[in-house]
């Protein structure tokens, strides 16, 4: 009698899958909305501002940098002499930087013609098909950092993905830097909201990498808001002191309401803009030069209706300008993002949504807040939409890849052995590429109306709950020595222990 | 006592509103996916194709017009000197033409800077919150024109926006062209599935615009749809020497599904269909120098999980590439659309309809048929996702005007005038701009969630509905001469006398 074949073990099986990317790197074109001239007169009317109007400093430290490097302080107020942030920034920062994961293979790179997209950031509220809106916990933002750790779609765990109101005010930041650093393994954003929550960071980041490892390598990114029109405030700057002595990256982002805090108009929105990010931007290079140093770009055009912030044609604009304005000053770019108006993850979240993600990939975005999950305009953080948008960033991704014309993707031979009314299904050039050549999504629907009624008639939304659960029972933590663990949480603790209680 | 106070006249009350404008005029750049090396790469494919391969051409009258060029006939198979079609298109076909309207004001330029948007074409089946998903009638179709009439953000009313599958299929062509003729003035496209309904339609263009200015002007659209791989039909080519002989305009459409009828690479994909292309519009050449032609492109990645139609990188990229190979070849193009796989106007079908409608924009098309509506990847026309894109279009058209860096755009006094910590919402540069200067969407809700919550918590796809019934109730038709619509009414009564009412 014969013995039982044993099963062949096949090729696939020993073969470990390849790790997603740890980011995209464009080969497309981007997109540049203005003529070489018409950039040049928005740098400018930035150096008219900056010689002319000046920016208020807010912040002893940074007024006496300036005051060093010759510039006219009066009280708050500093002027600039045309061109010193420009030339400062130009010979410091780096064009492009490695953000470290704790993870090597989940490093990034920042810059260039790399793009790492990054969740939502900061909003109070969550929802999804089953979550009423309410107050975000840390739960909640445990398993967004959970979710955003297994879609290969996201790079990055980015920071408050939702802000965990059950936790005090003063003592979020911990919960929140242990939740990046042991629910994944990919790279985050520290705290910035007081300088001593930034320091936190720090000691966490060294008790993870290494105290020697973070002096020598950027670990973390820290998001830096200014206060538009005009001002640079002490909160902000005390953080980015904190990083940039550290020789980590911060993001310099004013915070545009055209109509509010900048003008209604592209042009001298996006001047403005540049004016104050050239600001802190000079300022990180002069507590640190070579710091690495984001140009970031934020706005929302204004509902004449509700006074509501609202995102089109002004806004994607703006984007494609302020990108612009980045690779001729030579640094990483940021903008965001998924964002939309709408109360939830319907149509119109999804079409907003896309028009400002895909003109942001145009944009040379080479660091996309906001790229999942983003609902209301930043006020809340939906689970559906969440992965919904991962799905899209997926596609939106494969985008930036460019055109193959080489032979092989020509298809000549193919083209005349199938010839006039033949059929491609089972030539050879079709078998060899089925796999791979068209995106899968994982959330969008492509069954037939047949299939998908039969399968329960799901919308986009309701999928998505069902995916979230799904992967929420599989998820894994990566490894954390125990050692690195433990010394987390004692240094939690013993920050717990004095810090106060506050919900303000 | 003093008499009472006359209302004062407000001047806006005088000044009757601006028409919209008849078409979207670009003046922001296209984005060109390929470099010029590349798109010589793809032509000289394409010219390897026609020239080595190419071309079954199932119609008496074309093989004759094409033996008499000069071609090498073979029974139906043609192949061409390289670049015999091409010189053909270059030499004669114009670059841009103008298709006239019933009301002259909306009549509309198709090529060069010129975008024209377009509902969607041919769908079985339509569905919105309050009809399930069922078989087009002709009120069905009706009332798309009228809201195609009345949405300004759409230049043209189509064709069969819905089949009206109550009409015997050999007598739908006239209900359809009455329809668009005596319910809307806004241009529209033919019959293209007889030669018959073809020659019927340029009848009843001749009793509304008379038959002196029918033969001189171009006055409908045909959309002419090849059979790929490497086949044009008797149907469509009868429809289109019809159209091409009376001096009106085709559109030469390959029908690419990647996979199946074409190979799954894009670079071949667009070579192919290249070819196709100019085959199609060099017998529109040889019927009539000069007649209006545009190069259309369209196709269907495959979904590998369930065999349906699904459009992701791969269409937007061959949809830019395509757009770059019109441009050089001078003629006006077209491409869709606002298509979906989605079976609902959910998260998804706004995601994948927006992502589509940004790159044909960008892609340069003159013509972007499938703009509005479209639902399960073309089977489907929904009336809630008709509103919802429409809305979508208005936003994204903006983004066609490209930037003004003008001094008065760039607002250096505004911002000087507001200074640091200020706020531009009072000042003048803001009032002077703060109605026109932001999008304001028809259906996208822009309000806080409580205000939302208290209208009713509707969803995009239910607000939608609600404007539906309110635009149709308000709807009024567009003044018709009573013995032009008697003709049109008389025209239609001899030929259902003697056409079958087959429903095959």
């Amino acid at each position: 009698m014969a013995k039982p074949r044993r099963r062949r073990k096949k090729a696939s099986d020993s073969v470990k899958a390849t790790p997603p990317p740890p980011y995209v790197t464009r080969t497309a074109p981007v997109y540049d909305i203005l003529s070489d001239e018409q950039a040049g007169i928005i740098e400018e009317a930035a150096e008219d501002i900056l010689e002319k109007i000046g920016v208020e400093v807010r912040h002893g430290p940074s007024l006496k940098l300036l005051a060093e490097a010759g510039c006219k302080v009066e009280g708050e107020l500093v002027k600039f002499e045309r061109g010193f942030c420009r030339k400062l920034v130009m010979d410091n920062a780096p064009s492009e930087f490695v953000q470290h994961a704790r993870d090597p293979q989940k490093s990034i790179r920042i810059g260039g013609d790399a793009m790492v997209l990054v969740p939502v950031y900061g909003p109070p509220f969550v929802a999804a098909t089953d979550i009423d809106r309410r107050y975000g916990t840390l739960e909640d933002f445990n398993n967004f950092v959970r979710l955003a750790h297994m879609s290969p779609e996201l790079h990055h765990t980015g920071g408050p993905i939702c802000e965990p109101t059950d936790i005090a005010v003063p003592k979020r930041h911990l919960d929140m830097n242990y939740g990046h650093l042991a629910l994944s393994d990919k790279c985050f954003m520290g705290a910035v909201t007081a300088k001593e929550r930034a320091e936190d960071t720090m000691r966490m980041c060294e008790i993870v990498f290494g105290k020697k490892f973070v002096d020598e390598n950027c670990v973390v990114t820290a998001l830096i808001n200014l206060n538009s029109p005009l001002v640079l405030d002490e909160t902000m700057l005390d953080a980015a002191h904190v990083y940039a002595a550290a020789g980590q990256a911060t993001v310099i982002t004013p915070f545009m309401i055209a109509g509010a805090s900048s003008p209604t108009t592209v042009a001298g929105l996006c001047s403005q803009s540049l004016a104050e990010t050239l600001v802190g931007m000079a300022i990180t290079q002069l507590v640190r030069p070579g710091a690495p140093v984001m140009f970031g770009f934020m706005m929302l055009g204004m509902s004449m209706r509700s006074g509501s912030p609202i995102r089109y044609d002004e806004t994607w604009k703006s984007m494609l300008i302020s990108g612009q304005l980045a690779r001729r000053l030579g640094v990483p770019y940021r903008c965001g993002g998924s964002s939309t108006i709408s109360k939830l993850p319907d149509a119109q979240s999804g079409w907003e949504g896309a028009m400002y993600v895909t003109y942001a990939m145009l944009s040379g975005v080479n660091f996309l807040i906001h790229a999942t999950g983003t609902l209301e305009a930043g006020l809340v953080a939906d689970f559906d939409k969440f992965l919904i948008d991962c799905d899209m960033l997926g596609a939106a991704s494969r985008m930036m890849s460019g055109v193959d014309t080489s032979p092989d993707a020509l298809a000549f031979d193919a083209i005349a052995e199938v010839g006039p009314a033949g059929n491609f299904l089972s030539c050879a050039h079709t078998m060899a590429r089925y796999k791979t050549v068209f995106y899968q999504p994982s959330n969008a629907d492509g069954d037939s109306f047949e299939q998908w009624a039969a399968a329960g008639g799901l919308d986009a939304a309701e999928r998505a709950t069902l995916r979230r659960h799904d992967m929420l029972a599989k998820y894994e933590a990566p490894k954390l020595d125990p050692k690195i663990d433990a010394a987390l949480k004692a240094f939690m603790d013993e920050r717990r222990a004095v810090l106060p209680d506050s919900f303000a």
